[in-house]
């Protein structure tokens, strides 16, 4: 697809390859710069057709170390991949995490690889719009496939449903020796469980408890999650981690999931984006509206409760047209 | 104040003490059970009255032996204490963390002591309306003062300033010395800093550097943040960080600071509301009002962008009246 005449220069030299246009674009989506939305905008229709590939997990699996292998096969393999490492232990800055950032961003003289972290600030819906914007503009790029890599806090775990169509979950032996400890939500966020460390005795016994556990949920799209094992020491397994996701990217296409899945994250950004609209809108009123100011006053005094004050202000003022 | 006769019988026991009604509610607002609502509700009158003493800061630094500690000092001095230890690592359980929460609940031989651990379960708005809920829930149970403990991820650090009257950030001496690494935002979250682990090397440079920072900063409430030092092997500090505490909870009151941060947290958590209300609606209307399915499908079809769809749902059906 060649640059159309009519998109904004910025959008045009990010299609064009320009990787400072890229880094500004991606910035200007970080810091909520209005200057990102004709960007975002133009570009949209750019977007929608490759894997977006989220690996998320507990801190210390070794998710980092496994993404830098994948993309160091992938590239082998001739194919460009962009990569979102999403970090929600801001605003403290984490030593290790740190670490294998840096390291993957030493990829920095390969241009077939376009690595960034995203630290994120406050809201998870924020962290879920930011991370769907920078994977279009990675996509409109040109790259071939997208990762986004969490640091494994609730929030973004949940989070990478929202913006990822393969979703990875990284374990380690002796978690998933224990799968007692593991919440129900996690097997409807992975498609595909990584028991990464799989050097590590009780690997076997892990796989196993998961196979089971998998084969008792998610069939409402009809793709059961598959498991697999892998080392990054030894290394071994990156294949089997990689047919797993080209697997479960084919069930997509096979099965109408890929459109299906696309519009379930579609309407959740649209109902996100809405809901930012309104309340941002309570909050200003709130503020100089008389009405609500008395509201609001009526509240503080314990007069009358917040749920209820909410309830009323979304019947009389909020509700649908 | 006596349980008034026309609470519900769920929320008059909890007014009399009643710990397994106490539990109960906790759960229904933990599981988002509608069974919850008037509970709260007509609990709310008898609640914005005590501290709520918020604890944030990264893995690793004590703030759940820091909290130990200061519940047996409160307990000594003949306080009872609430407590809430918000967990946003779930759905993956963590070891040392799940480790720390059990040393604390072990205190349940002591009716002036309620300690409880919550999980997130996704939305960081939710985090932030359960935290809320709770604590108001252990206001009417009579508890005279609430601690809300964070494990240190940046949406529930945030959180932590839309429930809590004092925020501690607590920090450790190696993170404290190369103070460039905290971010910006953690200055405007900090009541009182405390460098917890004291009794290791750099903790008075710490100290020293933050106060310089803290200096700079926060001034539109006219307080400025309090570095303490404290040590939980030791033991030491502790009676300074609760006198910082105590410090400025009297500020609160002196400067009229309590209620505009009560104004500015209960018009957050309407706005809050308001916004899951439109949220849901959304949703709804995306899957079964014709108009709203239709504007999805050009969405899907990149026939539009989410951004321009978003505006146009929002100016079309949800602006306020």
């Amino acid at each position: 697809m060649s640059p159309a005449p009519r998109l904004p220069p910025a959008a045009r030299a990010i299609v064009a390859g320009d990787r400072r246009a890229l880094a500004r674009a991606i910035t200007a989506v970080e810091n909520d710069d209005p200057a990102a939305r004709p960007i975002v905008r133009a570009l949209y229709p750019r977007t929608g057709k490759i894997p977006v590939i989220g690996l998320t997990g507990p801190l210390g699996v070794g998710k980092s170390s496994l993404l830098s292998l994948l993309i160091g096969r992938l590239r082998t393999a001739g194919r460009s991949v962009g990569a979102i490492a999403v970090d929600p232990s801001s605003p403290f800055s984490g030593g290790s995490v740190l670490g294998d950032r840096i390291r993957l961003e030493r990829r920095a003289d390969d241009d077939g690889v376009y690595f960034r972290s995203m630290a994120s600030r406050g809201e998870a819906g924020g962290i879920a719009a930011a991370t769907r914007e920078v994977a279009r503009l990675l996509e409109a790029a040109g790259f071939d496939l997208v990762f986004v890599e969490t640091v494994g806090s609730g929030q973004v775990d949940v989070a990478i449903r929202e913006v990822a169509t393969t979703s990875v979950v990284v374990l380690v032996p002796h978690l998933g020796d224990d799968v007692q400890t593991l919440k129900a939500g996690l097997f409807e966020i992975a498609d595909i469980f990584d028991v990464n460390k799989s050097d590590l005795p009780g690997a076997d016994r892990a796989a196993r408890d998961l196979s089971e556990l998998a084969s008792l949920g998610r069939s409402a799209d009809g793709w059961t999650s598959r498991i697999v094992r892998t080392s990054t020491t030894a290394p071994m397994g990156l294949d089997e981690l990689w047919e797993a996701i080209e697997a479960h990217e084919r069930f997509l296409d096979e099965s109408g999931g890929r459109v299906a899945g696309e519009r379930r994250r579609l309407a959740r950004e649209i109902a996100d984006r809405v809901r930012e609209h309104v309340g941002r809108d309570v909050t200003v009123r709130l503020d100089r509206d008389r009405e609500l100011r008395s509201l609001l006053d009526r509240v503080v005094a314990r007069r009358t409760d917040p749920i209820s004050a909410a309830d009323r202000l979304y019947r009389q003022r909020y509700r649908a047209r």
